[in-house]
This record gives structure tokens, sequence and C-alpha cells, in this order.
């Protein structure tokens, strides 16, 4: 069988590398058509793997001995650690030996490396950074929250178009309807740079909505919704400590309620599993060659069964050869073209 | 005794005229040096009045014909209606008559029609709308939230004065912590915009915090968060729709409980009080003339009566004159000064 190979950075994040290795574990395990490579400090990386049975499964370790710190600049980390995991797997993703990589570990040093290592597609100007949104309907893309902090508006063109292929061969979305996040829902209301996006998706193959408003994020009324990085790194902030603070407000009022609260925590537990970002796969950073995948910082085993389960998908679908080909075609004044 | 003339807007809001009435009632009843004057149509609003023992108390009813509706054009309110509460309230400031204007009504048409009537400061180049936020700390004053789609550095600076004294003089915070919404603590992170605002601000005389990003506005680490009304408007509505969702996914969950269920949803109606915007007085415009607040379209009594003691305490605090004399200072070049 032809496996497709996703590189796993075993010493990222929070819980590194016990969750990250059990995590590429069940993934190995339950995914078909996927081979796992988890780099790391082979020792340090093979004794977590020893805790699982991995006989048969479709499993190696690289060695990288170098680890990247949560708090290293991402400069410091892309010129000082060149063994790191991140670096020896963007090189086996530039090489061809894997499809994608996925990290839950720093961020910026992910992207930079990435980025320099592997590079962006030839028709992209800017990748961008797209969180995995759950709404009551489904998954909403956002991009960027955060590689850009200020675009033209010819990038946020590109973002569009990006999202739509992410939401389509991903998230498996037929029709992605694709938004502007503004101020306001009528056509002209936002800035210039919104305006000029909207005069621009509107008459393209896109199923664009035209402007959605900050609520918009999460009610499911867009699959798509594209933003400069600033805008959409604030409000995904936002959201995670609104959570915070709704969620500390509740345990407060359950402790003083006694043994009943407790109870009652736990079913707020449960509701509160749709927030949870382990369901959605990561933040993939759309534009670039191959596969990047970025995962939340705390995140445990099944936040990276499902970040590699994503970057399994996006190169199953070829995603990024059709970003690349959508992209040439509205260079060649063709305009967006939906499928 | 000399009273603090306040105009409310009978009938703006969801809830108008029964909630504002109400609540103009209690208002009257319960702070000191006040006196309420009632704009709308006035058998409407007489007859409302009516209904409550007014007897002995410092409220007054003047007639305002023409009603805005909430879809209305703020150009078309502005135009058109010019016998509406708005018009006349903003009318009695204008001519020393009351001292502010608040109204839970269709925030374009206020805003437009008391900058228009009433205007702003001299020094103020763009008021702003300042959002009050609950946080586990207190009261966070988010500013611009939808007047200034883009804005210059200059005029983030301006905000900061604005939003330092509504929170000194009005929310009683005795040295308000200042900061700009940024991606990224640092010094540095964050767009050229920000980073100008950044060294301007540095070297003046507010307690100022630096860069704080946008999990900041819930978890009370500032006082006062200066923004450009895009960014503040998507963060706005974010965390109002993460909230709803919240409720949404706990309601669905509790529901399929049976009665530990109810007791949950009790206990987190409990917990949301927190944040509830009828706590927090409504948002008010900056740097206008006089004192105008803007009440959630939502509000009930309760609202409009916090609305009424924040342009109260607004008035008493002569928060216009502190905000004008400061920025005077500015301009002649000898940075802003606390207090």
């Amino acid at each position: 069988v032809d496996r497709i190979a996703i590189v796993v950075d075993a010493m990222g994040g929070d819980h590194a590398p016990s969750a990250i290795v059990e995590g590429a574990v069940q993934a190995a395990r339950e995914l078909q058509g996927l081979e796992v490579i988890l780099a790391g400090p082979e020792a340090v990386v093979a004794a977590e793997v020893a805790r699982h049975d991995v006989a048969s499964l479709p499993l190696r370790v690289v060695d990288a001995p170098d680890v990247v710190a949560m708090d290293d600049s991402p400069v410091e980390a892309l010129r000082r650690k060149k063994k790191s995991a991140l670096h020896v797997g963007a090189g086996m993703v530039k090489e061809g030996l894997a499809a994608g990589l996925i990290s839950a570990g720093n961020t910026g040093a992910v992207m930079a490396i990435y980025k320099v290592v592997v590079g962006t597609l030839p028709e992209v100007d800017r990748p961008a950074l797209a969180a995995c949104v759950p709404t009551p309907k489904g998954t909403t893309v956002l991009l960027d929250v955060g590689a850009n902090v200020s675009v033209r508006g010819s990038h946020l063109q590109q973002f569009a178009v990006m999202g739509h292929f992410y939401s389509q061969l991903v998230l498996g979305v037929a029709a992605p309807r694709v938004g502007i996040l503004s101020v306001g829902e009528e056509e002209g209301k936002g800035s210039d740079l919104t305006r000029e996006v909207y005069d621009a998706l509107k008459g393209g193959q896109l199923n664009f909505v035209g402007n959605v408003e900050g609520r918009d994020i999460f009610n499911g009324n867009a699959d798509v919704i594209v933003t400069d990085g600033f805008t959409g790194n604030v409000a995904l902030k936002v959201s995670e400590s609104v959570v915070e603070a709704v969620t500390g407000a509740l345990a407060k009022e359950a402790a003083a309620a006694g043994e009943p609260g407790k109870a009652l925590m736990g079913l707020f537990a449960k509701a509160m599993r749709k927030f949870d970002y382990a369901e959605y796969g990561g933040a993939p950073m759309l534009g670039a060659k191959g596969c990047c995948i970025v995962c939340h910082g705390r995140s445990g085993s099944r936040a990276i069964k499902n970040g590699i389960r994503a970057a399994l998908e996006f190169a199953k679908g070829k995603a990024g050869e059709r970003i690349e080909q959508e992209l040439l075609r509205m260079k060649a004044g063709k305009g967006p073209q939906a499928s």
C-alpha cells in the first residue's frame, strides 16, 4: 500500500512528548493510508513509543536532538536549533519524504521554520493561519488569525480561495459560504479594505455571502471568514477568554452550591466539549507548500490525532495543488472558481 | 437644591416605552441631585408615567412627537425626524437645559444626531463609543467599539485620555491601567499603528501598561483598552456571540438531563448576571460635548437606571471638561497627565 507520511513534532506542546506520542499512535492505528513519523530526540521519543503496542503499526521515529522551547523567539529557533523536530520535519516535507508536518509547539517558530525550509506556493503572496471554529452548524474556518498583521485586498482574496478549499477538501463542505469580516452586513459597510475585497469577491465564482459580523464567527452563518491577521487574532483570543470567564463564573457559583454544584459542573463540561479545540484538528498554515498544521499548545492525544487526520485529508485532497491552480486562474483574470 | 438634568429617550429600544419609563422613575427615586426629563410623544409617555407614583419625584415629560425606528438610517433620522426624542434631547443639552442624553435606540442615529446637534469637544478629533466590559476584577472600558472604522495614532492617544477619565470619574478607578489592544504583549508587537501609539503613551503620564491581547479584554488586566472601531466592534460582537453559543449548547445539554439540567440552568443564569450589560450603564460616546450614553437595544429598566446613573456621574465629575483640559495639555506638548 502507498501510505501518506505525516511528520509529528513529538516535543511540541504542554503535554509533550507523552500526549503527542499517544495521539500519533492512535492515528497510526485508526487512520487508513497513513504513515506517522515522530520527530524528536530519539531516545526520549523511543522510550515514549515503547509504552504502546506499536508492533505492526506504520509508525517510526526520526532523530531530531534539538528542542524548541515555547519561549524561544522564532528567529532563534530558526537559526540556532537546526536539528529540531521542526527543522527535520520540514526538511522531509521539502524533500518529498513526507506530505505534511504537525506541531503543538511555539506557533511563531513552527511557521517561521516551515516557511523558510519548505516555502510557500508560487502564487501565494502570504500564507495565512486558519482557525477552525466550532459552531452549532459545523465548523467555520477563520483566516488569518495571526500570520499577517497587515494585509492588502489581494491577500484577502487569496485567503478566500485558500479557505474555500480547506473547507471543501478537509472539512467536507460541498459549497462553502465565504464571507468577509466587517462591521455591518450591508454592502458598503466596513473599511476601505473590506469594501475592495467585497467588490472583487462579488464578481467571482466562490459562494460569496458578503459581509459578516463578529457575531457570525460562532453562529455558523458562514463556512469561511476572511480577515486580516490582527483582527482575526483578537477575535480568536477574545472568544477563548470569554469561554474562560464564563466557566470561571459558573465554577464559582457551583462551588458555593456544594455537592449538587459538582454534579452540575460535569454536565457543563459535557456541553463545553463542543467548544473543545481538540475536535478540530488544529490551525493549518494555508498557502504553504505541502501541509503544515499548528495545534493548540494545550493539545492532548485526541487533538493530535485529529491534527494528523486533518493533515492526511489535506494531502489526500491535494488541497495545495487546488489552491495553486485556482490562484493561477485568478491571476489570468478568470476570477475565483468554486470547484 | 440644584439638580443635574438628564434627558432620556423614552421611545428608544426593544422595550420602550414601558421599561424606559420604569427605569427613569427608579432613577428619579433613588439617585441624589438628579432631574429626569423623559422625551417622547407626550400622550404616550405621560400614559406610561401615570402607571407609577411620581407625585413628588423630580421627573417631567417633554414632547417629541417623531419616533426613530431601529431600522431608520442615521441620515434619515437626522434629516427627516427633527422632532424626535433624540433631536429634542440633544437640543436641550446644547442649550444647557440638560447635562446629558441617554438612549437605548438605534446607535447610529443617536450618535449622528448628537454629534450634529451638540458637537464634539474642541480638542477632540473623533468621538469614540466606549463599551464597559464586566471582568472578574471590575469593569474594563474598551474603546472605540464602532464610531471610527479607521483611525490614526493621534486618535488612539485621545481615546486613551478619554477612557482614562471615564474609568476614573464614572467607574471610580483611582489610577486606571491603560493598554493598547495588540497581537502580542511585548513592546514592538502589533501593527505600525499600535507601535506608534505605544511609543507615544510610554512617554506620557497615564498609567500605561503597554500592549494587551484579545484575552485581556475579559480578564481585567487593564481598566482601559484602546483600539480602532473596526477591531473593537468585532471583539465586542464576538464576545456576545460566544456567550450565546455557550448558553445554547448548555441549554441543549440541560434539556436532555431533566431535573438536574434545570438546576444547572438556574446556577448558570445566576453566574451570568455578572456578564449582564444591564449592570454597566451603557456605552458613552466619549469626546462629545456634554454627555451621551447609548444603552443596549434590549435594555430593561435596570439598564436604563444604571445608564442614567452613569450620565449623572459623568456630569458630576465634569468628565468632559477634564478630557478637554488634558487634550489641551497634550497639544501643548506636555503629554498625557494622569489626574
